[in-house]
């Protein structure tokens, strides 16, 4: 079934040289298909008919778009055991996750074609003409958002399915009236073939232009860099490492017509427990955190790889029974050679830095591929002068901060770079005590949590999936959420359009019933 | 009553060595007051005073923001004649322009507070707990919009009022809850400190933080860059050339934290003139667009600088005709002779283009420092082939294009540059024949107008302000309007943060009587 060749649209093409195979990390052995790389041909061809498809698709109806998105969502079903089987193949990653995911990916698709259904979305916002306002008459006007063009999609390595060929992403775009093109990831590209294939065969039945959608193979960066430089690609989303994000926004920042890249990328999750906290429940959140740190072996854009706390006996209990029970967890699979090769090296980094401590590394054998969890902890005047402690190490790793007092925790989270969570463990409205504290963790995240975890994204409006660089490019938007369809879209302005050849959306009868803006006030139909 | 200072917060600071005046164009010479460039030192002082600003302003009620910006307002207006004479002598404007303008600063100031005082602006977003949902619990999650931090706004020379010192781009960073510091237009020096006078004014009688806005004087682009560069900067508006909000761009994309410039450039504004429009009522569109092309001496980023139409004789009768208006019109002054040199300058240089034939050129002696008006006429296929002339001539000029046909207007729309506005003169019901050229015009264009000029833009919000990259660097952003303060402001989420310690605008009560989306609903108090 698994074909090894891109999508030019519906069409399947193979003109290139390079080719590669992905690899099950759990047996330790490359999968059988054989990919071919992208020419620069192909690559072209299939933004030249995005750039084509987009013309149509721009001006389809949202409730026809809705019909796509929902199609795509049943054909990935339909894909059943065999997309899951070759998803745990290509990832390591067990059968329960791959289910869970896949619910996950379908149900975003839903979400956008609720939305669409709906409407509202396109903040329609219209000024009603004044032609005897003086000193000049007021003309009609009237706005709403509008598609910016082709859109390319990164697939992430650590989520093949909802983050990757149809995931958050392509699905927003979709929703937005942009045609999309996938760089597949070099790591699961048999599962994103099939997951193509899904989405094409959705176009094709609810009769989508050719176009709307290719999925290229990619083993390196050349695929990524020629999309990201084509004049015909106006935006980009992108889920990964910061070098890899930091890439590709900068090729785009020098073209000559600059295009938005929406790049979520690291961060290390900042966690801060609070004395009473410690003093009532160490033992319950190092059990808690231990799960956090290693959930999906530490794989997760949202772990815990920072805990700060203000050194205390209660504080040192937290750190042992934490590295106690994270060594009391089995290791677990990472996703590919490489990566647990970068994790035992950034680790090997980190352990070698003065003044950190280690206090717990998982000694015994491991399979190979199998990450060995690991606990530090650091003085606050280390950490604080040590930037290479702020970095990320992807994987099951986490380091404890041990603070002088308050004004030193305040001090190292005004320092931390961009993140995408911050959490707060803390009992008996300690909080009001710390609101600087807050107030500067709030200024470097861009969510922040009360007594829980950062592991866990929930895809509904209000989650901000995002924050201050380097956290992602561009902190004024979200990567989950049905609110993400803003990274792909414009306002436009209608000033004195004819009423019979305006959108529907901005009509004075408003046919479609959506939400409006009308001379100031929100008007719901 | 002008020191030539720069204010550092509310002190006033002039420590460099470089120094310069204000030109008054009508005059032909110098204005009086001396002005001193921001040393590197002062623009540090600047960035770190609004960066703690920002710690207690981020935190300012929606009302008393709205406060602060009625009592700029106020200020603004207290300031009366003198500024009114300041503005006039450093722009050559005229004083009805100046209290027009002011007029337009002052409202975007209240329609900014009142946008404040109402407050959902923020758009609140709630999604309740499910403690018992299966096969997960779901978190309280609730989402609004925070200020990105300081913000540096750049003096537009062709507005000394409503895109400068408290104009468009400051008045919706205040509202957000960023600090502004402004980087002055050296060509209006004096009429930005007066206004910087007003704006520190009224931050003193409503309680502001010193730091919360600060006005720096310069002379080249040093002042500018440095500002860009610094890390307490958040984030930059500009309103300008090309090469100037490029040049803004590329450092903002290079700095270790990206950050967001919004910068409104250039734009040629296509007007496409069709047959039947032009066989009824050539004489009348001549005579609005010489109107038009001169409006304030075609200072204006809306001028009208491309006219499309399709080869006639009745398209030659409108040439001929808008020739004639044109030269009618008495010469006006421009802003600077720098500008009316560069005015010159680059028409020479579109003259001088094979093909081009200029059919008004206005032949008499002018006073130094006027612009002397001009219309060009080229063939269709001349212009595609020589992108030199579809390059803005900022000035009264125009250049009218006489297409093949349908097709080949369709072919010079699609491959113009990003543009402000697209407007349409049509007549009969003519343009539902059209419906390619107006889809192309809609994909590169902000603003689409029917039987318009793109001259005057109404603060209003569904005036899209803005385009695709020229016109502006994010098109996903307007200049005017209250949507406008989308620029500065990220999305924010608390997960399961306790009612008490939540900003009003996400409490269970709603205290704020706001718009909110509430479990996928909007719901209006």
């Amino acid at each position: 079934m698994i074909s090894g060749k891109n999508y030019i649209g519906n069409t399947l093409s193979a003109k290139g040289l390079k080719t590669y195979k992905t690899f099950n990390p759990v047996l330790n052995t490359e999968n059988n298909s054989t990919f071919t790389e992208a020419t620069s041909e192909e690559i072209h061809a299939a933004v030249n008919l995005a750039t084509n498809a987009f013309k149509q698709y721009r001006k389809v109806s949202g409730a026809k778009k809705a019909d796509f998105l929902n199609a795509i969502a049943d054909e990935i079903l339909t894909l059943d055991d065999e997309l899951i089987q070759t998803y745990c193949s290509e990832t390591g990653l067990p059968e329960g996750r791959a289910k869970g995911e896949r619910g996950r990916t379908v149900g975003q698709l839903r979400d956008f074609a609720a939305l669409l259904k709906e409407g509202s979305w396109v903040e329609a916002t219209i000024d009603m003409a004044q032609p005897n306002r003086e000193p000049m008459p007021k003309s009609d006007l009237r706005k709403m958002k509008i598609p910016l063009g082709p859109v390319v999609v990164f697939g992430a390595s650590n989520f093949a399915f909802a983050f990757s060929t149809a995931g958050g992403d392509t699905a927003a775009a979709l929703a937005a009236g942009c045609p999309v093109i996938v760089k597949s990831h070099p790591m699961h590209a048999g599962t994103g073939e099939m997951v193509a294939s899904a989405v094409l065969k959705a176009a094709e039945k609810t009769g989508m232009p050719n176009g709307v959608f290719s999925n290229l193979n990619s083993s390196g960066i050349e695929v990524g860099r020629q999309l990201v430089k084509h004049s015909g690609v106006k935006a980009v989303g992108f889920t990964g490492s910061i070098i890899g994000g930091r890439a590709l926004l900068d090729i785009a920042s020098k073209r000559k017509e600059p295009i938005p890249v929406f790049a979520e990328m690291g961060s290390v999750n900042p966690v801060i427990i609070l004395p009473e906290a410690l003093k009532n429940r160490a033992d319950a959140i190092a059990k808690t955190y231990a799960g956090s740190v290693t959930l999906g072996t530490g794989q997760f854009c949202t772990n815990p790889g920072l805990i700060l706390g203000i050194k205390s006996e209660v504080l040192t209990k937290f750190i042992n029974c934490l590295s106690q029970e994270i060594v009391k967890i089995d290791p677990s699979v990472m996703l590919h050679p490489n990566i647990v090769g970068a994790y035992e090296k950034n680790k090997e980094r980190a352990l070698s830095q003065v003044g950190l401590k280690v206090t717990a590394d998982f000694d015994r054998e491991v399979k190979p591929n199998y990450a060995r969890q690991a606990i530090t902890t650091v003085q606050g005047n280390t950490f604080l002068e040590n930037t290479t402690l702020h970095q990320e190490i992807f994987g099951p790793f986490s380091m404890v901060v041990q603070c002088e007092d308050a004004v030193q925790l305040e001090t190292i989270i005004s320092k931390l770079e961009g993140q995408l969570t911050g959490t707060v463990i803390s009992d008996n409205e300690e909080l009001i005590n710390y609101s600087d504290v807050i107030d500067a963790l709030q200024n470097r995240v861009g969510r922040i949590i009360f007594n829980g975890v950062p592991t866990g994204v929930e895809v509904c409006p209000s989650m901000q999936h995002g924050g201050p660089y380097p956290a992602s490019t561009d902190s004024r938007f979200t990567a989950v959420g049905v609110h993400s369809i803003q990274r792909w879209v414009r306002p436009f302005s209608f000033q004195d359009w004819p009423q019979e050849l305006l959108p529907k959306e901005l009509k004075d009868s408003n046919p479609l019933h959506i939400v409006r803006e009308v001379n100031g006030k929100i008007i719901i139909p």
